[in-house]
């Protein structure tokens, strides 16, 4: 697939991508290696600084390093990225280039040493800020020091994992703003 | 609208529900107090023991009533109760009863205090077992010790929140069971 065009995305608004729940992929890279992987458990922690909590198994190959490097990419896929969202996820870095193999591009990020993936609707760099729960669940908590999103189209057609090998397709748009009070808008 | 029709739900398949990012409405109890909050902000943490972490902000009602009690109910709802979802996040329990307000139907768990909505999908009974992080963040990690959904539909259309009033629908499945290894399903 193409590579989305893309611009500077305000960090603060980082929860408009994520909180939705897309599974996303998450590149990594330390000492000459570099890797992808697969991720769906994840949530927003603040607004500002925009911290973000995941788990990254230590049983994948980006949890050493990620560890190591203390950085990562957080990259939003859509629909059209479907197929190698999933491969990525069965298959390990150790093994394989999976940038090679699943023709994904790797992008030079501006604060991190970690890649952005091209074909990815959007790219939050991450600085690793906690590892205080890593050793007890494998949770992770990053703050996102920059960010990439397409402007276009407006709304991604995020994929978001039910489990056992099916997603959901992000449905269509429902504004309540009527209901909110200004100062939750 | 008329409440689910619900049975028991394996804790251990938690994930099925929660991984996808639908808002939910948490509901907690403490000495005659009772409340219900809407929450974007959660992911799993773990499959078994089936754990899930979150935010809920010390500005809310319903972190005293958690903290105090260690307990709450996760609910998932559907489209249906996409207005109540908004209205609950809208005002707080510190005025109001929000079951009476919004017309949401308590009932009793069977390993918490802290009441299940009826027309929800589903209802995870859930106890606190790690508030390392929560003066931090206010971050919280439940352990689901029952769980509880409907049978039909198969798949419910809950809503995933974008910021500024707007949500996302549930859209179609995809079926990518084909790229995965068979023990990843």
């Amino acid at each position: 697939m193409k590579p989305y065009k893309k611009r500077d995305f305000p960090v603060a608004e980082t929860r408009r991508l994520l909180e939705p729940g897309p599974v996303v992929l998450v590149s990594s890279a330390w000492e000459g290696e570099r890797n992808v992987m697969t991720m769906g458990w994840h949530t927003m922690m603040e607004f500002t600084p925009a911290l973000v909590g995941c788990i990254i198994s230590e049983a994948n190959y980006s949890y050493t390093l990620i560890s190591q490097s203390q950085q990562c990419v957080i990259n939003v896929p859509t629909l059209e990225l479907a197929r190698q969202v999933a491969l990525v996820g069965n298959c390990s870095g150790r093994d394989v280039d999976k940038f090679d193999k699943f023709k994904l591009t790797a992008v030079d990020a501006e604060e991190v040493a970690a890649p952005l993936i091209a074909e990815c609707y959007a790219n939050f760099e991450c600085k690793l800020v906690d590892s205080s729960l890593r050793e007890k669940y494998n949770f992770f908590v990053f703050e996102v020091v920059k960010a990439h999103a397409a402007s276009a189209p407006k709304i991604p057609k995020t994929i978001h994992y039910r489990g056992e090998g099916m997603f959901m397709v992000a449905g269509r748009s429902l504004n309540l703003r009527r209901y909110f009070r200004p100062d939750m808008l």
